[in-house]
């Protein structure tokens, strides 16, 4: 079943940009009007995400604001927020506008600047991030994200014994994905040593267990399946699935389940009539390392503890039973908060469209998007496949 | 035609409230849940609205946490901030869900604490507010909202001749509206001497032209129009139309025109199959006396150029042509910014029920809801009327 297409695609590169929100958003959104073939009068609406701005740059109300300075100022235009996950959510609804016929064809996307362009430090910066935590239970102790991800992957390590070496084997996978990427953030090898070496952040992850943080826009033009025959290379979404689970950390029934993406994926395999086993490659969330473990096991392509095995044995690289982030992931290719999302699915449309150049997954026929937001506390898992 | 229906609301006293986030909108979720006569278990979805709390506490991806506290916190939970205008996009994207059959009963709703309870003092509140102005070529001028409002009211006192006097009358209204309200912030009664006696804060505003911030919580359960009738005293959802304008001010083509409350309304009222005539009394942004003026015109209640004399004239209180603001409107009942627009639902409904008590209008068959976003680049008109 198709819910709706992207008949266009675009974003920055990733990395560091040191002009406007609205301007790095404008860079992303008017390649995806080309790439759609369609002007901006034919839009008619914008679902947007960006998370930071506020926070970094005292800039809020940005709906409006992104779509004026992208020339469509007088559609209607909506701003999301779920941390990490916000530009899928903005998906999600503008998939469900395309989908209810309230609007023909809309433009969706997020943008983020979180590196130093914005005069902000790193310890600053780093509370900021933390602000996506419990704001009575968790900040209060000094935890940061590396440290709640650290604390579910130790745990991991506990109980199905995955090791410190089997997670730098995925970092190294994701870096060298992100070779053939040329918009990655970081698009050069590594290797076990290398990661093993490098700094320790929060046992067990060391620097290059961890994703950087970017600045980088993303965007998607969709339509309904009903229009999607008028466009050049539609793609169509088939699956797509919104989890959430409680927060704090403590307050969930078992943190290694990652329930938010099993309640995503459960929903999105539902809609798209299809079962993990039938999807060819994806990208997750893999903000660190150990994340990237936990969700391939939330979204059933391995068993429950076989996370590190299947990435150390090279089943999740290019050219194995299931790729997992070919574009080199949130680890390689970076990760501008807000525009994290999007980007996702501007992969699953370029690789289901076989324009993925050196980093092609072979012939796919059904991709999946996964995007997580905060301790995992919202997730949303999108399939998307070839048009028939 | 109806397109969903509010089967409960909520809301708390508007003021100052020295408690979380959470547990302040709890405090208007819960009663919601009450009065519609739904456990936490029948809701599906949670659509969230909050504005500043990621730049006053260092809160953010709060849909989790709010669900969380609020005992459900395994539904998909998202949040909205279009600015002044961010929970009525929520009750918006509500409406759609219902009307659609993505869910069949949500909880909408929006929560703010803007006093300094939040620990941050009225100059840096300031500075916080002015985020929803334009970054690149509002803000470095110093301008806030006080001063943008006051651009367009002196315009349109230069063009239509209003008066700071009928400015006056539009404060006094709402202050006597407000004493009837007992949840309103500022339930007191004021004078025309006393508003153009109070200190002068950007010309023509007396601060008594100027609406408070204020801590606070509203929300609403909405389910759609075939769900309505199991439900006692269902109010109807027939029209709600958003309109985006360019931002910033400068960009706009009439500022005084407030185009996107023109192109809501004009939505809003082709939905409902209705005229501005038919309309029996309406809540509106009265962020600034000068703003009530702008929004009674955009509305079709009076003339371009009669929204001050028309206030003079006592047509706008309570018993005379068309009741603006029975609650005391931001102005008297208070504006906690993300809590505003479902806090008009809240007021729209209890007419609608006539349940209104000291300031109920007089068998009220059609109410309308007008909440604007930023520098007037958002706006939202919704138009609920009693179930036939």
């Amino acid at each position: 079943m198709t819910r709706a297409s992207v008949v266009g695609v675009g974003m920055t590169k990733f990395g560091t940009h040191d002009i406007t929100l609205a301007e790095l958003f404008a860079e992303a959104a008017l390649p995806a009007l080309d790439d759609a073939g369609v002007g901006r009068g034919d839009v008619d609406a914008l679902y947007f995400g960006n998370t930071l701005g506020g926070m970094t740059e005292n800039d809020t109300h940005l709906a409006p604001k992104v779509a004026t300075h992208t020339g469509f100022g007088r559609i209607p235009a909506q701003r999301f927020e779920d941390a990490c996950a916000t530009s899928t959510n903005a998906f999600k609804h503008a998939v469900q506008a395309v989908e209810n016929g309230i609007h023909d064809v809309v433009l969706v996307g997020g943008v983020e600047k979180c590196t130093p362009v914005t005069g902000i430090d790193t310890p600053e910066m780093t509370r900021i991030f933390v602000s996506a935590a419990d704001r009575q239970y968790e900040q209060p102790t000094g935890i940061t994200f590396p440290g709640v991800f650290a604390l579910m992957t130790k745990r991991h390590m506990e109980q199905y014994g995955t090791t410190e070496e089997q997670l730098a084997e995925i970092a190294v996978k994701n870096h060298a994905h992100g070779t053939h990427n040329p918009r990655a953030h970081f698009g050069k090898d590594t290797s076990i040593e290398a990661v093993l070496d490098s700094p320790l952040v929060v046992d067990p992850f060391h620097l290059m267990d961890c994703c950087p943080f970017s600045d980088g826009g993303s965007a998607a033009v969709v339509v309904s399946d009903e229009y999607a025959d008028s466009f050049d290379a539609p793609v169509d979404v088939t699956g797509l699935g919104h989890g959430t689970d409680l927060v704090p950390v403590s307050d969930k029934a078992d943190p290694l389940a990652t329930q938010a993406a099993r309640d995503a994926a459960e929903r999105a395999y539902d809609q798209a009539g299809i079962t993990a086993g039938e999807v060819d490659f994806c990208e997750v969330h893999d903000c660190f390392t150990g994340a990237e473990v936990l969700a391939t096991e939330a979204l059933g392509f391995v068993e429950d503890g076989e996370g590190g095995p299947a990435a150390a044995a090279g089943r999740t690289a290019l050219g194995g039973d299931i790729p997992v982030n070919p574009s080199g992931g949130l680890k390689a290719k970076g990760h501008p908060i807000g525009a994290t999302g999007t980007a996702q699915i501007v992969e699953l449309t370029e690789q289901l469209r076989d324009e993925a150049g050196d980093r092609q997954v072979e012939s796919p026929s059904v991709g999946l998007a996964h995007n997580l937001g905060g301790d995992t506390g919202s997730a949303f898992v999108t399939t998307m496949e070839e048009r028939a």
